[in-house]
C-alpha cells in the first residue's frame, strides 16, 4: 500500500473537497486549503495524511473505480454510479463477460464495466464522435484498464469483428436504432440494456424489444438519497438529485 | 451455450412467472401453466424455449447471479440487487479484492461479492447462526461460486487467519460492535460498509465510524420503481417497495 | 361532540382496520373482532370506545373529509389525499372558490373541493357516465355536502350555466380535450388543473396548455411514505404506492 | 377582477421569475428584465401583462395563498406547500375549524390554515421568538387573513382562553414538550399533527402520543418531483428537494 511515483490518489478533505491527483516528485498542488506538496505523498501509504501550508490535513486515499468514474473528463452527461452499479447486476456482468458498449461517451461506463470483466472478459466500444473516445480513452488508461477496451469506429461498425457478446449496452439518444445492429452478435440470453433518460425513449425501447422477441423485459428508475446520520438529529439530505436515466433491459429469445 | 445435464436454468413465462431449477434428465416440472418436461431442456440451447403440457411457452434462459440471489433460499431477509450493487461500486469491490463479510445470513451478498472479485479475490465470511451458513453455503454452491468464499466459525471470530482485506462488510443488527473486531484487518484506505435497515442504526454506526477516524463517511438509501412503458400509457407502477436499508461506506484513515 | 342518532362514526381498532358507519339504534356490526352494538355509540361521545363481543376495544371517532374520501363507494380509481390536497393548494382552492370540474368519477376529488369552497363556494361536476355521478351523489351526500355541489349531465356540456370559475379541474382520460370547452368559463389569472396517470397525457396536455397561452406551467409528482416510528428501530415502511398520478397546473393569461 | 390600488400582484415572467408586489400608482419595480411600471397594473384585469423597459412580457397574476406563503418573508424555515396541504387534509382542516398553533415561525402554516378556516373558524397562535411573530402578522396582513387569526404571547401560554380546538399543530424543536400543556384543549376525537424535520424528533414524537392515548398515528414523509413535460423529451427534473419534514398525525381518544 506504499504510494508509488505516478500513482493517482484521491486527496480527501471532506465529502465536498476531494481531488484525484498523480502523485509525482516535486509536484505542487494549488487549493483553497493551502498549497499540498504532492511530492511528499510518494512513498508514503494510502490511509496517510498530507498537511496543506495552511495547516489542512488532507487524507490520501486510493481511488476506487468509483472515484476514477466521479472525477473523469467529461465532455458528455456521465452515467452516475447508482445507475452504472445496476446495469451491472441486472445485467448479469462478471468476471469474463463479454460486453459491446454502443455510446462511449466520456467512457465511465466502459471503466465501471472493464473493472468488473477483467481480466478474462472484454469490452468492445463504439461512438460516433471522435472526440467522446479520445476522452474515454484517457479516462480509461486513467484508471489503468485500457488493456480490456477496445475502441472502434463508428462509422464502420459493421466490419468490427467482436463475436458473440454475453451483454449489449446501448447509450446513445436513439438506442432503437441499434437493436437490429447488435441482434446477432448478442448470445441468446444474453442481456441488452439501454440508458434512457427520456420517457419517449423508454417507451420506444420497449415497443422495439417486445418486437424483437426480447423477453423479461424490466424498466426501472433509482434514486438515491443521502441521510444527514448525525447524533440526536438525523434526517435525508435537502438536495438531491431527482433524475438522471431511466434504464431497459431484455434477455435475448430465440 | 448448450444446456448441460445438471446446469441451472431459469424458467421464464411472464416477469412474475420464473423459476429456477436444475436440468436433469427425466425431471418433471409441475407448474400452474401444465407440466414441463425439463429433461428436453438438456442438450438445447440458452435462449430456446419448452412448451407446458398445456401449451404455454417457458423460456430458457441461463441464471445470472441476479436470478440465483433473487432466487435463493432464505432464512433472513436478503439484500435487495439495487443495494447489493450500489455495495459494489461504493465500495470499489472489482476483481481481486478481498472481503471480509461479518453477518453471513442466507448468503445472497457473498454470492454477489464473490462473482465480482473472482479469480484472484477472496471472501471471508461468518455468521453466528450455523443455520444461516448452511443456507448460504448450498446458495452459493448452487452459483458455483464456492471456491471463493470461506466460511468461519463466529464464535471464534479472533482466531481464523484472513489477513488484510480490502473490504470488510458488515450486516448483523449492532454492527458498531465490529468495527473494533475487524479494524486491523482492514488495509488503509479500505472501505467499511453497514447494512443498517433502522435509522437509529444508521445514526449509532455512523458515530462510532468518526470515532474510530474512519472518512469519507457516507450514508445513502437507494430506491427502485419499476415503469410500465407501453406505447401511449407509460406510467410508474403502481406498487413499490419503500425501504429495504439504509447503507453507510467509510474510508480508513490512518 | 355527542354522536348522534344517524351521524356517521369511524370505528378504529388500529390503522389497518377502520369502519365508516352510520350509528343507528339497535344496529349490530359484525367484524372479526367480534360483534359491535353500534346503538350503544349513540348518544356516547367522540373519542369514547365500545367493546366488541370478543372483548376488543373500538374507539368511535368524527370523520374527516379524509375519512369520507378514503372510505367512499368506487367505480372508479380514486385521487388519492395527497394528490386532493396538493390540487388544493396548487390551484388556489379556498374558502368562497368557484369550481368546474369535469369528470366527476366517484366523487372522492368533489368531496374533497366542496369541504373547502364551503359555505359561499360552489363546485359544478360533469360525468359521462350516469352510473359514476349515482355513486358521487351518494358519497357527498354521506359527507353531508350536497348543498355545495351540482351535477351536470356531460351530453349537455355546453348549456350548462355555471358562469366564471376561479378553477377548473379536469379529471378524464383526454383532458386536452376540454381544454377549449372550458376556458371561456376560467376566469382571466384563474387555474386549471389536470389529473394525469400517465406520462403521455401530461406531455399533450402540457403541450395544449402552451398553446391556449397558459402560464406558470407546472406538471410535478407527489410521493408518500410511511415511517414506522418506533422507539429504537424506526424505518420507512417496506410497503408503499409507487404511482397514482401527475398532475399538471397552468394559470389563465389573457 | 379588476386589479385595484393596493392590491397585490403576481408578477410572472417564467416559473423561475415570478415577483409578488403591490400595485401603487406611480411605483416603479426595477428587475434584470427591465423597469416595470406597476401603477400601469392598477386599474387593468388580472391575466393581463405589462411590457417592461426591454419589452419583456410581465403576467399580472392574481395571488394564491400558496404564492403569499412561497414569497413570505422569513426568520425560520417555511413549511413546504406539499406539507402544508397534506397537514390540512390528514388533520380534516375544513371551513369552520379551530386551530392551535404553537409555532408560529414566519407564519407561512397560518396563513394556509386561516385560508382554509374562514370565514367561521380560527387560529391562536404562539411563539417563543417575538421576531418571528412580527413577521408572521405582517405575512398574515399581506393575505389579508389578520382576521381569522389571534397572536399569544407564548410566556404566557397557560393564561390564554382559546377554549376547545379541533386541531393542534405543533411546530417547535421539541413537540413532545406541548402535548400534555395542549391537551385539555383539544376536543376528544380531534387531530393532533407535530412537523418534525428528523426522524429523531418523530420517534420520541410517535412514543410520547402512544403514551398519552392518542389513536390512528400515522408517520409519513412526502416527495415531490418536478417533471419537465416536453413533447418528445419528457422526463422529472433533475433537481429535486430531498426532504423538507417528516409529519406525524394522532387522534385523541378519551
Amino acid at each position: 500500500m506504499i504510494i508509488e511515483e505516478g500513482a493517482y490518489v484521491l486527496l480527501y478533505h471532506s465529502p465536498q473537497k476531494t481531488w484525484l491527483v498523480e502523485a509525482t516528485t516535486g509536484k505542487k498542488f494549488h487549493t483553497h486549503l493551502g498549497v499540498l506538496d504532492i511530492g511528499e505523498a510518494v512513498g508514503s501509504t494510502f490511509g496517510s495524511h498530507l498537511l496543506s501550508s495552511k495547516g489542512k490535513k488532507v487524507i490520501l486515499l486510493k481511488p476506487l473505480i468509483y472515484d476514477f468514474v466521479m472525477k473523469s473528463e467529461r465532455l458528455t452527461q456521465i452515467v452516475y454510479p447508482k445507475d452504472l452499479a445496476y446495469i451491472g447486476i441486472r445485467s448479469g456482468l462478471t468476471n469474463g463477460s463479454r460486453v459491446l458498449e454502443v455510446g462511449t461517451g466520456s467512457g465511465g461506463l466502459t471503466t465501471y464495466i472493464a473493472s468488473i470483466i477483467r481480466p478474462t472478459g472484454h469490452v468492445y466500444t463504439f461512438d460516433v464522435n471522435p472526440k467522446f473516445s479520445a476522452i474515454a480513452k484517457k479516462n480509461i488508461k486513467k484508471a489503468n484498464l485500457s488493456e480490456f477496451v477496445t475502441f472502434h469506429d463508428h462509422t464502420r461498425f459493421h466490419e468490427a469483428n467482436y463475436g458473440e457478446v454475453d451483454i449489449v449496452v446501448v447509450d446513445i439518444g436513439d438506442p432503437w436504432t441499434m437493436i437490429e445492429k447488435t441482434y446477432e452478435s448478442l448470445r441468446p440470453s444474453g442481456t441488452l440494456v439501454a440508458i434512457c433518460p427520456t420517457m419517449n425513449q423508454l417507451e420506444k425501447m420497449s415497443s422495439t424489444l417486445t418486437e424483437f422477441g426480447f423477453v423479461f423485459i424490466d424498466s426501472t428508475e433509482l434514486m438515491i438519497r443521502n441521510i444527514e446520520a448525525r447524533e440526536g438529529k438525523t434526517r435525508p439530505a435537502m438536495r438531491m438529485i431527482g433524475h438522471t436515466t431511466y434504464l431497459i433491459f431484455g434477455r435475448k429469445a430465440l
